[in-house]
């Protein structure tokens, strides 16, 4: 059993070894058993000049494997040093979904060159997904399904899967289809199989099928795809004709990035779709400030409050240490809400006609959470501030502005962080935005003026 | 074209006039063509006493779909309501990975019936697959493969494919042991369809076979499995002997799981694996106040701090006002690094190893960000503060405080952001609860320290 990252860098100092001693046939050998996405890893840790010979000493189909498998950079380089003949090699053995992903991440000349050596087939077809917008079904599928008519017997079929199934994404699943292309069925290679030669695919294709639209979004087709357990969903175009297949790998990958994208959005980060160490500074950097300004100036508000309240805070200078916990447990309860609710959304569990169902639910926890908070707080200010650290201006009435504060805050913090995110949602903008740091703002304002609020009544200290 | 979010309320209209009329019929007719995970999620919208009824309306083999996509809850309450008869009708009908996910779940009576009406085989593998723990690759396979022995011809595979297809996962891999149940190879059903029926399965089936033990983590399994584009992944036991297989769509189930545990993570929540509006008020307060109460106890050493720099600040009351924006903008710079760092941590995108990589680009970055905010916040004290609002405590020496501390803060959070989370990993813990919540503690503790040191060095106040 081979397990990859465990003999990583074994394997490395191997291929190293290798080529500096110049033994391919060895070499070649070492790389054949391993899996075309490990060899393609092992591939972004060696030296660029490398990469050339390494590709050109696998076998063919397994190169192309290899190829798709590579990140952007490495497939542009490679392709800079491909003959025209070789390019026109690894262009036939590509499937069309993994052809069209290379062709959207090269620039121009590289996609021209491409086009030019493709076959006449492919170049349309390629040519046809770019016009799909970015994150459409239509930009992810693939034209290469089988296609069945209604009439044929399953032999007939058997027969047509033979003869084209070299070519298919997959064969796991055929689409029936009419005179005009519409889908009107769908059968799987396992009803094929367990079905009599003479039966005909009209009387056990099933015909209740979901599909897709091709400007339908790519994640609400991978979570449709997942939702199913299908191995792959057909796309249709307006008039319900089948334009192309979604298969679980590809729908997979989707909601890898997406959820990548929310993550990162709900840290304050605009999403890229690069690996951490293949971004670069300038990248990063374009990335983070555009939160981090915006949140600096929000916070600048929060500071004014402060200011307003500065004869307060001079009046009862031990009011300023409980500051950092107040505002600090806001945003951490306030974040839990958004970030449960947020999930819950992208999920399909919450829907904004939920909105009351949560509030309820987030009341009820905030409470609870606020009440033991309080609790646990004001035990704490007694025994340990004020008995064990002797600290006189911790009296039992500042215990209580800083108690009473912790329970409103969690309540409206959890409050504020269950309303975004559905609120976002139901004006169209992406709810993961509404996450921690945008709540932590708002909550930290929130938090010091129903403080300054508890202070003036209880301790009669105005601003 | 059905899109179930569109019509689910028209529908749940539908089924409850039809119950309400009695028109049985009427409302199979209408569930028929739905899908099982649809009729599922209508069937949680209605009252309880309404799902047997439901259920019982379906056919068999539909209502067994409908019936594994159930929650737990719903699950329970069926299986109470069934006589032993459709208990065992249900049960026959069930794979065998999701009658042992039900079993997982249901009170220890209701299993004892479960296992009592399995028939003998089915009992067995129930009971070996809940031997093995909990989030292992063992606990989410099934032991319902097809296996092909090397000396079959593919006309033989064929036969045994027809034989026992029915009661199989998937056939659309089929695996290869020797007479000692070994996994020496596999076989798709494409090479099988596309190869000579006299042709001997050792001579078409690939050798080089990547496979995860039974006690493998059930992630790590998942993530296996969607880094390589399978269909099925095969699971062995320590003497790689092949004992079940995952499927992609168990696999996408795990890495939603896992996803939303790693964001409840990031949130400061103790994971729980049930939706949202499933939860109990009593649950989700246990599952949210511990971080709650933790994250707070650490923030009154932030407390402590202004506290003993309470001279200082009585000094130069201006200085109180910049503290949220200064630990708001530390605490999201640092959350940024950290869920950057988290994500690329659990993608495998990067390792231990990578450690001083990650340092140096986010130092980098940091330094990027620390000057542009500086900047920015400088122009804002003076410009708005100090000339538009008049407030003459805002003098460029503290303007000067501010930024120092800006920079140094942002450089500190981000180097405590992308440390944190690779230790946890080295050391063995989950680097996602080294996100936010946690760095905004630290982080709001050190931009203070940081805060107080500028403004002794460059005002010249004391503590």
């Amino acid at each position: 059993m081979f397990e990859f990252e465990n003999e990583r860098s074994e394997l490395m100092g191997k291929i190293e070894e290798f080529i500096h001693r110049k033994q391919y046939t060895a070499l070649r050998d070492l790389l054949i058993p391993i899996e075309a996405a490990d060899i393609a890893l092992l591939m972004g840790d060696l030296p660029e000049e490398d990469l050339p010979l390494l590709f050109r000493l696998l076998p063919k189909e397994l190169a192309t494997e290899v190829f798709v498998e590579l990140d952007s950079d490495e497939q542009e380089l490679l392709i800079q040093g491909f003959s025209n003949t070789e390019l026109k090699e690894v262009l036939d053995e590509l499937y069309l979904d993994d052809a069209v992903d290379i062709v959207e991440e090269m620039p121009a000349n590289v996609v021209k060159r491409i086009l030019t050596h493709s076959d006449p087939d492919m170049r349309k077809s390629i040519n046809e997904i770019l016009k799909y917008p970015e994150d459409s079904a239509g930009s992810i599928m693939t034209t290469e399904f089988v296609d069945l008519k209604a009439s044929m017997t399953v032999g007939d079929a058997f027969k047509r899967i033979r003869r084209t199934g070299p070519d298919k994404e997959t064969i796991n699943i055929c689409y029936v289809i009419d005179d005009n292309r519409h889908l009107i069925g769908l059968v799987t290679i396992r009803t094929l199989l367990l079905t009599d030669e003479d039966t005909v695919i009209g009387d056990v294709m099933e015909t209740s099928i979901v599909s897709v639209s091709t400007l339908d979004d790519q994640e609400y087709t991978a979570r449709s795809l997942s939702k199913y357990s299908f191995l792959a969903l057909p796309v249709v175009d307006t008039e319900n004709r089948l334009v192309g297949i979604v298969t679980v790998d590809d729908a997979m990958d989707v909601l890898q990035e997406e959820v990548t994208e929310d993550i990162e959005k709900m840290a304050a980060i605009l999403p890229s779709d690069k690996p951490y160490l293949k971004t670069s500074v300038r990248e990063m950097f374009k990335a983070r400030i555009p939160w981090l300004l915006l949140l600096m100036i929000s916070a600048t508000f929060t500071g004014q409050i402060i200011s307003r309240f500065e004869n307060a805070l001079a009046a009862a200078t031990v009011l300023t240490a409980y500051i950092p916990m107040l505002m600090d447990t806001g945003g951490n309860a306030g974040s839990q809400a958004a970030v449960t609710v947020i999930r819950g959304i992208s999920l399909n569990e919450i829907e904004f006609r939920d909105t009351f169902r949560v509030i309820w639910k987030e009341l009820r926890v905030s409470v609870l959470c606020g009440i033991a908070l309080a609790a646990a707080n004001f035990v704490k200010l007694i025994l340990i501030d004020q008995m064990l650290f002797h600290n006189p201006s911790v009296t039992p009435l500042v215990a209580l502005v800083v108690c009473c504060t912790l329970v409103v805050t969690v309540f409206t913090s959890k409050l504020v962080g269950c309303l975004l995110p559905l609120l976002a949602k139901k004006v169209g903008f992406d709810p993961a935005v509404m996450a921690s740091p945008l709540i932590t703002t708002i909550v930290d304002a929130t938090s010091l003026l129903i403080y300054f609020q508890f202070a003036s009544f209880i301790l009669h200290i105005g601003a």
